[in-house]
């Protein structure tokens, strides 16, 4: 059988570990291997990548890919990553480091523009001055504050000032800092179900009083919220482009979310993960754009925009919460590094976001439509699609049957890292399919080919 | 629905008439914008008409569009960083991002090799690769675990591996993940008194059962620990220098401390803020280096020993909560960037960190001296200073009474932002001084200069 990139990785480490291969030592080229091994090349530079990233291998451009020389391993032990996966229940979480092809939420690699990056980040190390070597300012660097600021207010359609952008390093960093500043630990807080199953894992971790509210094809069930979590403090969603089910609340509910909000004097926490991201019409305008008595709490990343290594997201914290937030996130955070916020800047700034965005836009819609073509090409109508206007993910339906995790399983032997949707439920009502990235699916072919590795298995499983 | 040019024109003019948009600040391309909001071209030129014919806008032709220059318009919000201020109580808080001098805890600004820093950072830029836009591992990127686990073995004492090692983004960072990987609400956690007064406030705030221990001129009391909290799951401590009187743990009470932590399977965590600072003699051996029943958690940042703004710290993991930690900080973090922590392998790999500390241990002795010289040359007897044989900082305690914060208040309204030691106890055994760093003080003359400033009050206050 021929070795999968895995095996490779494997193969290579071990013999690094155990001085089988020793700092310095050229490994073979990836065309050479692939060709010795039988296997495609992408397999082969897969497994390099990941040797790389985790600082076994360097490459060394024209002189080739050495074992790196400064590699010094005190005992032989299994190295952090592989020990992550190993050590972690065999969930969805693993998976953020494993490699491989459609995992959601990841943008398109080949889209980003490098060179321009590259640039700004070397402006921005130049222009370090001394001040900025200090403790960062807390809120944010104010530069970036203004630049988020005039984002929002253009292009989401908010009305906030530099003044109510914080600056946090993502997702778990802006949800944390929000329950760390305004919940006590008496207080309910609602979550989608499904919902974004890494939230899910944070908040049941530091949430005492966690419930869900279903999400149906209109969204986030408020009559269900009326009925059964009135007294709720909190309301964790995402109105754009639901996660996972990629739906978009319905503008009577949003009305009555904000209504429920304002009387209740409670928080709605709009996370707004992928709004960027609308392909059939204009970018929808958010739910914060509609709130008017300013309970609802926005947050945005960077991590899909621009790439998730980067860490940097933001909160919009309604005017009456500015100094809580304050107070808090000065005791409990300490900022985020000013290189990384100078260089976004400038990326901002100079125009260089919405021009990237416009581009991406453009692409993932046609690489959307790829993927559900591809997927109805492959599999007939073993799975179907459900209409929506945007987003990162595609969630593919079963048809029939209950069998998302054995399919989710056998495709991500496959190095297809697809999540069961039936996994990010926690209550009744389930639903099976798969959750699907396909951004970075470079052509329709390679959807094709994609989808037909576990083929053979994923029709025994569903028919 | 689709803005119309109306809407366009109020959305720009309610930003520039509220300051989020500034005079001479480059608004988008017709092109670009309509694109962004889906609209037609005219609409957003008709909008740009408007607002140019109304003096908002000025065009420059090839040069794009830009709110006009000459606008003046009534003073706008004032920047965050005064609000921070302005919104915080006043405590030492607010004073991180107050400029000034004497402020503990900032390495010499003029001492950093930036030359160095700027080219390492821009080859860490250039050699990002795709895999590197990925989410970072969580635990860190495995070569930088690799050169920090190197410089503890070799410089601190310590023997751990690469896999021990965690990266985080500094104190606050590396304190909550130990507490929220290993601590349950019901523990009994003690801090030392006095106490880092951030440390103070971040676990007033996350910590149910806080407790403290007298520190006296051996530093943490052992004996107290023993008597009063003997059932604690926690002792977080700074032994080799502890903030702030800068005394070090005598060799008995670490042994006591081990043992008591050995005897009931309790946590030690060793806060090494600054233990790579000791002048007058060789670097101190760790807790941690004594450590024989993995009983200590060992936590370092680079903010001391490089730049605050690097947001950079690590804690070391007892083989035994490694499983734990990996769990918990998937969960509740998200890994640091990875551009910083490559910057930080290079300066670390290449020997950088080395020569910069050696550099930095000689000038800090010699400031130290000068603060000194210059405290007892300007006020006499009226502060006296222990010895002791490292840190950042100095405690210049006062002879007689106890007015030590109406003292650092007025240093403070002379721009020298030093504390007053009595804030920095929360129980009984008060001591009155004033905490100054020194590392930014250039010259002997300097030190006199600042310290002449608030005499004429410090002695109404202390005569």
């Amino acid at each position: 059988m021929k070795p999968g990139y895995h095996d490779i990785y494997t193969r290579y480490r071990d013999n690094i570990t155990r001085g089988v291969l020793k700092p310095g030592d050229k490994v073979p080229a990836i065309r050479v291997l692939a060709e010795e091994l039988k296997v495609a090349r992408k397999t082969v530079e897969t497994a390099y990548a990941i040797l790389t990233g985790e600082g076994y291998l360097v490459s060394q451009g024209a002189r080739g890919t050495r074992v790196n020389p400064d590699l010094s391993l005190p005992a032989v032990k299994p190295p952090a990553d592989e020990q992550v996966t190993g050590t972690l229940p065999a969930s969805l979480i693993s998976q953020r480091e494993r490699a491989g092809y459609l995992r959601p939420g990841i943008p398109a690699l080949d889209g980003f523009p490098y060179k321009k990056w590259l640039l700004l980040a070397g402006q921005a190390t130049r222009s370090m001055r001394q001040e900025e070597m200090l403790n960062p300012p807390v809120l944010g660097w104010y530069p970036l504050r203004q630049a988020i600021a005039r984002y929002l207010n253009i292009s989401r359609g908010l009305s906030c000032s530099a003044e109510q952008v914080l600056i946090t390093s993502g997702y778990s960093g802006s949800l944390r800092l929000i329950l760390d500043t305004l919940a006590s630990r008496s207080d309910k807080v609602v979550f989608e179900d499904p919902g974004y199953f890494m939230g899910q894992q944070l908040l049941k971790r530091i949430v005492p009083r966690l419930h869900t509210v279903p999400v149906d094809r209109a969204g986030f069930d408020t009559d269900y919220l009326l009925r059964n979590h009135h007294d709720a403090r909190f309301a964790i969603v995402t109105p754009s482009h639901q996660s996972p089910l990629a739906v978009t609340l319905s503008l009577p509910r949003k009305q009555q979310l904000l209504d429920w909000a304002t009387q209740n004097e409670a928080w709605i926490v709009e996370d707004d993960y992928d709004g960027e991201f609308h392909y059939t019409r204009k970018v929808l305008p958010s739910l914060k754009s509609l709130d008017r008595h300013d309970r609802v709490i926005f947050m945005g990343t960077f991590s899909k925009t621009i790439m998730p290594s980067l860490r940097l997201g933001y909160v919009v914290m309604p005017a009456s919460t500015v100094e809580a937030f304050t107070d808090c996130a000065d005791i409990t955070t300490s900022g985020q590094p000013v290189l990384t916020q100078k260089i976004l800047t400038r990326f901002l700034d100079e125009g260089h976001f919405f021009r990237h965005l416009k581009k991406m836009r453009a692409l993932y819609q046609r690489r959307r439509d790829w993927m559900i073509a591809a997927l109805r090409e492959v599999y007939g109508d073993l799975f179907f699609t459900e209409q929506n206007d945007g987003g990162m993910h595609i969630v593919a339906f079963l048809t029939k049957g209950s069998r998302d995790r054995e399919v989710a399983q056998c495709w991500q032997q496959q190095e297809l890292q697809v999540n069961a949707l039936s996994e990010w439920y926690r209550g009744s009502g389930k639903r099976y399919g798969l959750v699907m990235g396909y951004n970075n699916v470079r052509t329709y072919q390679e959807a094709l080919d994609l989808l037909e590795r576990p083929k053979r298995q994923t029709l025994a499983l569903l028919s």
